[in-house]
């Protein structure tokens, strides 16, 4: 099955880019890619250390969440990335990363969105980066990882997923998305950076406000959408 | 002697670990490693430098403090650690470190506990990391290293140190622990992780409260415990 | 035409020093020399990465943004970057850079100018380092890249751009330049240097206070200018 | 003369050190050694960039500032330096190390003095770190370099500069010194590591007040002088 080898290819290289970007440490952290004919989702093995991680490592699992071929189990966070691509893999949400990136988290840790306050942020999120209600006693308790997967669809609820390609998990952490694996993984990258600067921001000005809509605009769709125009043709 | 050699070994390669991880720089901190059988503790010299560290910088101290067979003095945290094995080896504490770890440090000098602001610390500490009194000036002025080991206990009197391995000594910096040097190592990387993203939550929102306990929960016995589903089985 | 290759390799040069000095992540930023004789000027093409950037990825662009002998399309801050030239050339500017450096972008999303509060700024930039207003809508809409370089041009009215070789452009990030690409990269890297400091002195002191303008002529004017004393002679 | 030559290698070596424990870019910085015997200074020459830095870029100063068997120009902060040794090299001091290390500099543009929060800093400095005041117009204007030497010299006036071996220069940065250049560069180094420390502690907790004097002066003296404990005999 020679399909699912690429799949497995793709998401381990998105895993390593992980650690390459010092995004993740230890075992933190992970990459799904998905297939829209099949409906199968290769994942991280749960607790593999990313230092000499290998395609043996890449587990597919089923839409059930049942596992394909491969005696270990995947990565505890599958619930969540398996609601999430039944929900946004229609809209061309093709691989899901979930980091414990610093910035990002303190952002989630403080359960606020990230505004947009400039033109990094501009140019790959259009809009602030939503952050999800805290869960209750009891969603955390019972199904917690599917239950992650729904507050996430709430905060995503006004928004379109591929525009605004990440979320802040309250007290928890970020997760981001694309097209492609290595979409999602610079996704991670790019709000680790703008959340960074962000933070900053309202410590140096804490009135500041986000920027002007216009501006968001104009650099989001200057990159994507029909009118783009940066880039090579 | 082929035990101690091991833990000599093991020693060595944990003291090592503190500078590849960026955690101590120059001569600073230490990790002693304990086996209960025989009551012997290996610990770096006092002293010298990471860089050229070899396995004659380890040193074996009896549970008296004196020194078996080496010409080096041990870490003058000495009593420190014997002390700490003589309250928690039986609950499992097998490895000590300490570090001045920017971020954990900075949190010791402001003499705060260190709060649980989401499932990052979750994953690793169950409840808030301590920090000690501060030692009256008898207290620093006689018996100071085995005093560090007493308020060390006091802060932890009534906590699993299992579960909570880690503590930060008001005015100097952090203690960790674990069943190995690995996890006592990798438990000071992990709080200098979380300490950081903390410090920036307190100045982002200073009206912070921790995560919401069931989530502290869930996320410990999800990874450690007999219910623990985190990892390969 | 030995002249351009010679240019297209300096701007080369420039660019992966942006990288290697930790001033761009990704496609971002983009250096341009020109040449005051021909009016021509050398700029990376839009959106490559700059990893296994090359030659080939220099793009020549006449005056009036017509692209010559390539196949690839300029950064699409191209306008911005002739606005200058056409505005700074004659005072001596002949490379212009423009990142997104994390210090830097945080003072221009705040819609700060950047105080100078010691030597290490006023070394190289005599007085602070303006901020632009931040653009109308229709500014914004309609021909935005050049307008870019319009409320840059604007924000250094009064100041004499090679003695105050950088800006930041209000909710976007830094421009820099010199009368080499060598100067522009330098000038990007020691604006990311002291953008740093101030912030943390705005935090550290809220209330602090310029440098005495004595002390930012002397340190400017024993480095540039006649009197200058720094260096070799 | 070997003598001199060995000191030049000293000079040249910490100079490289600086660049390596990063706590300079670019030309920024020097080191100086000083040999009581002759009354003969090196230090490194002006403007010279540490990339490719080598032995001939080591200057020998005479206690007047005029230089013997070099064509090259020494630091331009040559008088500061030989007014520290007129003063202190009677007290051992034998090396000076100026840098811009960022957060010794931010406490030093903030013009404060850097307490000491914790035993990291009571473990290499006896008491705060002391900034000088400001200088007047005049005293920038005319002898500058100089007249950095008699604030600082004015600083420390009731401190030994053995015992607390740093000072900040008000809206400049920091020097450190030492009884050989390896004191003074790892100096630089630790002064650099509880800067930061302390400006997050007073952002965490504005009215943090010094670690206790009978903390400072155990760690200190566990260190240096006659009951000194901490080390190898």
């Amino acid at each position: 099955m020679k399909r699912l080898d690429t799949l497995k290819r793709e998401a381990l290289e998105a895993n390593l880019a992980l650690k390459e970007k010092d995004l993740i440490i230890s075992t933190w952290g992970n990459v799904s890619v998905y297939d829209p004919d099949s409906g199968l989702m290769i994942i991280k093995a749960s607790g593999v250390p990313y230092d000499g991680m290998s395609i043996d490592d890449m587990v597919v699992v089923k839409p059930d969440g049942s596992v394909i071929d491969s005696a270990k189990r995947p990565s505890s966070d599958t619930p969540t990335h398996l609601y999430l691509y039944r929900h946004f893999a229609k809209e061309g949400v093709l691989s899901i990363v979930h980091t414990h990136s610093q910035y990002a988290t303190i952002w989630a840790q403080s359960c606020l969105p990230l505004p947009c306050y400039g033109t990094t942020h501009a140019d790959y999120f259009h809009g602030p980066v939503p952050c999800t209600r805290e869960m209750s006693g009891e969603e955390i308790e019972e199904r917690y990882e599917e239950n992650t997967g729904k507050v996430i669809v709430e905060a995503l609820e006004e928004t379109n997923p591929i525009h605004t390609s990440a979320v802040l998990v309250a007290s928890h952490g970020p997760f981001t998305w694309g097209k492609t694996a290595n979409d999602a993984v610079f996704h991670a990258e790019v709000l680790e950076y703008v959340a960074k600067m962000a933070l900053f921001n309202r410590l140096l000005t804490p009135a500041i406000e986000p920027a002007k809509q216009t501006l968001s605009d104009k650099h989001y769709f200057r990159k994507f959408g029909p009118l783009a125009y940066y880039g090579q043709p």
